[in-house]
Parts: structure tokens; C-alpha cells; sequence
């Protein structure tokens, strides 16, 4: 089965938007195990629009169109398409009454023009649009079916998934095409990419399941495919090749799917009763930034300390100046006093810390740009007669530009977290070349022997 | 002219990664008054690539053609292009040499499969790459000119712009063809975008001059666009509407082109020689993350505390447990006091806070998901014999999701401090809902009073 892609605007075609329904129809027909041959983008111009709709005619089965249904003169879909295919415009009482109802619920009056986005070629099958005004239609010639789509991404969206995908499903169940695709992503940090190659060349698996690397800054990402006769036998095979890839890359894997780093971190310290609080420097607000994004943060991180300048540092972390004065603020020293500093004002159970030189200025020969410390700081569990609390620190050097510096960073105090809440061992990301690091529990009191 | 965008790559049209290489290119066409009639997508197939070669020289003058030119087997657009124009491929020893030293300057070994990467149809015109591995060509077969560049963005950036472009206009120019368009960018917040249009609907401008309205959450853009004989006289035409704008929005452009707020919110304080300290509860540290994400922010942004709990308002900020007993968290009183707290623990001269009810939960009949105090503290300037600083705090109910929620509180908060220094009133964004404002210099001690 043939299925092309038509995205209709002005907007898309001038570039003033990034065109991601077509991304996004792509991806949900891939999950049916069909991949477009031809997606196009057109102005919203009447005599491209015929020779595109007549192409597609001739070559395609099945032809998504998105864009061009909205109530203005330059929303030409349905007009254009009626015409190249002979057909007339009839009026849908059912959609005229729900557009009716939609503007009384939402408190506006209906426009005259919107009277228009009632219409549709004569032998439309009507595709009904729950968030929005538009609806969609669908319609057939010579074999060939037209969806035709507003380009509201949600909407959109909302209406491939419940009405134009399962029509689709349904032709190629009639044509006795019945491949399933199935799709797991898993998320892994800290390891590169030709390190994970290595590391999952002997994974069994049949010809039929696919394994693909993807970097998205600064995670590498494994997206695992299978074929099967129907989803459930895509799964089984699915399955196999995900549980190898946890034994071979263990805790590596951090979580599956959409859920982010800062998700599981939130996910952990929940569990576990704990609470965190952060003292950032380079980092400048990201890491909170991403730990309070989580709805629910608030039941496990206390707060946070951007300590930009040195004089916050001592006075609101209480870093001693001696300490800042001897190492400078970039210093494994000065990244524990923070960590222990925030920890111990906030009461919080964990304390990180980052201090660093994200660029593009500030560097020197000893300290470049790029070099950045990381500490953590857990106090002594109670009840266990512990008096001194585990430290930890590492010095990286990320030679990235500032954005990206700050973004792998905070990444790298999430894992950490992350992997001290898990009980396994912190690791220094291989992604990029580090200068060592150090590690040691009972170490509370490191800060005040220097 | 006739212009043809073709991306090619099976990431591409399996929506895997967005196409932003289309936008891209046909946003710089635009420059030229060129609008690309047809852009389509093909998959690394040779038999899709034959037929869309064989269509764009039957309909199109230029043709850019993004990816497929690397080492691969999957790359494919070198090969098949030329297989497609009846031309053999032929080694370019310049680009072969130029291959090993840029491999050579990275450290790496060159590996056999970039040799490929040297061979062009014959007659072609070599575009070099200087960021990569990969040159880009173009050849011209019965008036159709193809150019042809790798897909990695900003490979592709950099060619277009130095060897594609000048190209495009020497051919333009060849034609006789010299409409150039020119466009800017104007950038406001706190108004919405009826206000706009309203306010614009009375600006005096000639027939080629455009004027579009689009929303750029927080932000409504307004993009002038004018075409011209010479760069020149669009710019002429441009700068007569740009005027108008201004006078008739004044302070509400807070920017031009690609400067955020944070920019210019840094600008403002650098001028000035003035520092800011930042407490903040329902931004989680958002804010602090867009004022540090500027280069040299470390001369003007003292610190922040992102005091999510409320022993970490008492503690860090110094807000009195009473006021938090009495008012509770989100309260114009506690938020008052946090931005006086941040100020003098920072030694700043300007001091902001946030506190407030992101959601989804954690929203009550009083304090409803939604709604946020603001606060902006100054203190009393020195020699001119103030005892008691600026103070000024607005109560808003954002109807938003929790992620936008942040964003418009955190732009709130730096368009108050662009305002502020500016010596302007500060405004409430009229984006949406609000629940009034109360401002009162030199209410310094007004929470000791409570």
C-alpha cells in the first residue's frame, strides 16, 4: 500500500513554522508498518494543489493531507479537491449543528465564514474534530482515499489517532496486509555511542527486529523494532531483544520511553522518603529547574542555592573564604563545601553541588574553560550511629559551548542522583573526555582539614 | 524562477527526526522573493530519487537537495543523480586532499568509505564544506541548476548561506529578476494580539509592505516584511513601518530579531553597573537558568535561592514564620518579604520573587492552581539619602499548564526588571487574566508591620 504525505500552507512552505505534522503522521503510520513514499508541501495555492492531488491519484493508495480546512480565503482544501475530482460541495447539517454548539460552549459567536467548514465534496465520509472547529473528511477515487486533516497539530493530531488510523488499519486488513510494527525506546546516559554498539553486538535477535542508535544531547538513545503477524507477536520478539539489552548494559539504561531523568530522580526520592537540596553555580538554576519541573517536586526537593558570586557562596552556603581564597571557586574543595553547605542550611538528606567554567569567556591555562566539579554530599543516616556523611566529587572537563555545557552538567548531578538512590556506583559520562575523579564515604570532613 | 526543495533520508520521512532543513532553506529563499512552489521529502530509495530528479528538471529552474552525500551505503543523492543525468562521476582531487587534512586535523584516520565522498557527476561545481566532511556540489542539466548539500544542519547552513545563496542571486540577477525582501522581527510581551492589531490598525505603509501578527509563547512577534528593487529600498520602506510600530507601541517592543528578554534584561544591568538577586518558589529556579544561560551574566547576577519549602523561605530568605503562618506561602506578604530577604542576604541592588501555585495540584477555593505573587524589591539608592527602598508586588492567576505556568511567570518577572531599569511602569501582562496589582515605593518595612 502507497501512502504520501501533503502538508498545505503558506506558513510551512515559507518556512515560518517547522513542519512537524508531517514528522508526526509519519511516525503513527510506521506503527502500521507503512512507510510514505513521497510527502509534499504546498503553498495554499489552487493550481499546485490540483497537479499535487492528481499526482497523488495516479501513485498513492492512501493520501494524509494536513492544512487548508480553517474558515479564511486561503484555506483551499476542500474547494480544490472537490473540484479535481469533479465533485460538489454539500452541506454536513451535523457538522454545521456541533460547530454551532462549539462556539455557544466556548461563549463566541459563529462567524459567516466559518458556515464554509460545514461543506465537503459529495460522498465524504465526515471525520469529526473534538478540539477544534474544523472538521476533517475523508474521500475516495479510482481506488485512491483522501484524509484530509486541519494542521492544529493537536488537533490533528487527536483526529490521526482516532479516526484515520484505524480506516487505514482497516484497508490493509481488507487487503490481507497485516504487519504490525512495535517500537520500544530506551534511554541510556554515560556511555557512547560506538561503546553501546560494542557492547550489544551479540544480542541475538531475528532478522525482523531492528536496532537503532540515536543521540539526543546528552543521552544516546536505543530505539528497538519488531514485525510480527499482530502486535502481540511483535511484543514477544520485542521483549527478548529489550531483556538482553538490560543485562547487558545494567543500571546504564535509565529509563524507557518518555519518562526523563529528572522524572526517575523524583520517582526514587519519593519512594525512598528523601529529600535533596542543590547549591549550583555554572549550572545556574538548570538542575532545579529540571527537578521542579516534575508536578510533585515539592514533596522531596527543599529548595535551591545559585551561587553565582563568591560572596553568596560564603554567605549563604557558608563556604569558608580561607577554602576560597586557597583553590579558587573552581575547585573540588569548594564543589564539597557547597554540596555539605546546602545540604546541612536546607535539612535536606542529599546535597549536590556544581561549580565550573561554562564559557565562552572566564578560562585560564590552569583552569579551562570547560572544567567543571561536581559534588554530593548525604548526611549521616540516623539510628546508625554513622557521624560522618559520604562525599563524593569529580572534576570533567566538557569542551562544549555553554548551553550544552550547563545541559550535560546538570545531567550528570541527576545521574548521580539517581544511581546514589539505586545503592550502585556513581560513574564520570565517557561521552566526553574527564580528567579522573575521587571518591570516598566518611569524608564529611575533607573541607575543613584544607 | 521556479525553486525545488528535496530533503532526502529515511530519518526524514519516517518522522524520526523533524525536517528543519526545509524551514531552513525556504526561510532564506524568502530573502531573495523566491517562495518554493514544491518541497518534497523522499527516502534513501533510487527509484523515488530517479523520479523526483527526473520531475524537478521538467518543473523547477534550482533545485537544493539536502543529505544523502555521506559515507554510507544509504547515501545515495551523489550517485544517483548522476546516473539520472547520463553522467559518469569523476574523482575531485582538491576535495580528496582537503577530505585528509580535515581528518587529519581532528585526529582521526580517514576511513576508505569517505572516498566516496570526493566523486562528483562530471561538470559539476564543487561547494565547499568547511565544517565537515562532506563538500556539496552543483550541476545544471537543460536549465535546472541542482545544488546539492549534506543534510547535517549546520553544515547545510553555512553553504547555503556562503555558496548557494550568492548563486541563486548571480542567476536571479542574470534574469533581470531583482525583487529582494527584506524582514524584521519585533518582539513584545504583555499584550495581546487583538491589542496589537488594534493599536497597528491606523500604521501607514505602502502595498508591498507586510505586516504579520504571530504568537511566540510568552511572546507576540510582529514580523514587517517589505519587497524592493535593491535591498535598499525594501529597507527604506521597512524602517518607515518599524517607526510607526514604535511609536505606537513604545515600550512594549522589548527587542529586535533574535534577542530574548534575558538579553536584554543583562544589557540593561551591565549599562547600568547594577546587580539582581532572585527568589524564587513556584519558577523553581527557571528564572536564574534564562539570566545565566547569557555569556558574562556573572557581573550583574549575584544569586538566587529557589526556596521550594518553607524552612528554606525561613532559613535562606529570613521570611518570619509568622507572616507564613498568617498569609501562608502564596501570599503578596510572603513574597514581598522574599524579595527584600534575597536583596540584602545577596547585597544586591534589585531583589525578585515568585510564589505560587504551578499545578497541577496543591490548589485550593482561596488559592487557586494558577495563581502567583510577584515581588520586586530595590533598595534605597546611597548618597540620596532614602532610608526605605522601592517595593512593588502583583497578584496574577495564570490559567496555564504547569510548564507555561513558569514561563510567564518568569518572563513577567524579567520584563518587570527591563522595565525597572528602564524607569518605566511596570505593566501586568493583559495576555491573560489577572487579578489586579498594587504598587507603593517605599514601602520597604511593610511586612514588618504585619
Amino acid at each position: 500500500m502507497k501512502v504520501e504525505i501533503l502538508t498545505i500552507g503558506d506558513e510551512v512552505v515559507r518556512g515560518e513554522i517547522v513542519d512537524s505534522n508531517k514528522a508526526l503522521i509519519a511516525q503513527r503510520l510506521l506503527g502500521l508498518d507503512l512507510e510514505c513514499q513521497h510527502q509534499v508541501s504546498l503553498r495554499d495555492d489552487p493550481a499546485d494543489m490540483r497537479a499535487a492531488f492528481k499526482l497523488a491519484i495516479e501513485r498513492s493508495d492512501v493520501v494524509i493531507v494536513s492544512g487548508g480546512l480553517g474558515p479564511t480565503r486561503d484555506d483551499l482544501t476542500t474547494e480544490v479537491l472537490a473540484e479535481t475530482l469533479g465533485r460538489e460541495l454539500e452541506l454536513d447539517d451535523d457538522s454545521l449543528e456541533q460547530m454551532k454548539s462549539f462556539f455557544a460552549r466556548v461563549g463566541r459567536e459563529m462567524a459567516e465564514t466559518n458556515r464554509k467548514q460545514a461543506f465537503f465534496p459529495t460522498g465524504s465520509d465526515i471525520l469529526k474534530n473534538p478540539v477544534g472547529t474544523a472538521p476533517g473528511f475523508s474521500v475516495e477515487e479510482n481506488g485512491t482515499v483522501f484524509f484530509c486533516l486541519p494542521g492544529v497539530p493537536r488537533e490533528l493530531s487527536l483526529m490521526l489517532e482516532e479516526q484515520v488510523l484505524p480506516r487505514v488499519e482497516a484497508r490493509l486488513e481488507s487487503l490481507g496486509s497485516v504487519t504490525r510494527i512495535r517500537a520500544r525506546l530506551l534511554r541510556t546516559f554515560g556511555v557512547g555511542e560506538s561503546t553501546l554498539e560494542k557492547q550489544l553486538s551479540t544480542i541475538a535477535r531475528e532478522g525482523d527486529v531492528e536496532l537503532a542508535f540515536r543521540t539526543s544531547f546528552p543521552d544516546n538513545f536505543l530505539r528497538v523494532m519488531a514485525r510480527g503477524a499482530s502486535i502481540e507477536a511483535a511484543d514477544v520478539k520485542i521483549e527478548s531483544v529489550v531483556q538482553q539489552i538490560h543485562e547487558h548494559l545494567g543500571d546504564l539504561v535509565y529509563a524507557e520511553g518518555e519518562e526523563r531523568m529528572e522524572e526517575v530522580v523524583g520517582g526514587l526520592l519519593t519512594e525512598q522518603g528523601r529529600t535533596v537540596a542543590l547549591a549550583e553555580s555554572c549550572t545556574g538554576g538548570l538542575i532545579a529547574e529540571k527537578l521542579t519541573d516534575v508536578p510533585g517536586s515539592s514533596a522531596y526537593f527543599l529548595g535551591g542555592v545559585v551561587a553565582y558570586a563568591n560572596s553568596a557562596k560564603e554567605a549563604i552556603l557558608g563556604v569558608p573564604s580561607s577554602l576560597l581564597e586557597e583553590h579558587g571557586a573552581v575547585s573540588s574543595q569548594v564543589a564539597r563545601s557547597m554540596a555539605e553547605g546546602v545540604c546541612k542550611r536546607f535539612g535536606a538528606d542529599i546535597g549536590v553541588s556544581t561549580t565550573g567554567i561554562s564559557g565562552p569567556g572566564g578560562g585560564s591555562p590552569e583552569k579551562p574553560v570547560g572544567l567543571v566539579h561536581v559534588a554530593m554530599y548525604q548526611r549521616p543516616a540516623e539510628g546508625r550511629h554513622e557521624t560522618e556523611g559520604f562525599i563524593h566529587s569529580s572534576e570533567f572537563i566538557f569542551p562544549l559551548d555553554r548551553t550544552r555545557h550547563r545541559v550535560l552538567t546538570t545531567q550528570t548531578v541527576l545521574d548521580w542522583l539517581r544511581r546514589r538512590l539505586l545503592g550502585v556506583e556513581l560513574i564520570d559520562p565517557d561521552l566526553l573526555r574527564t580528567k579522573g575523579g575521587s571518591s570516598a564515604p566518611g569524608l564529611g570532613g575533607t573541607q575543613k582539614k584544607q
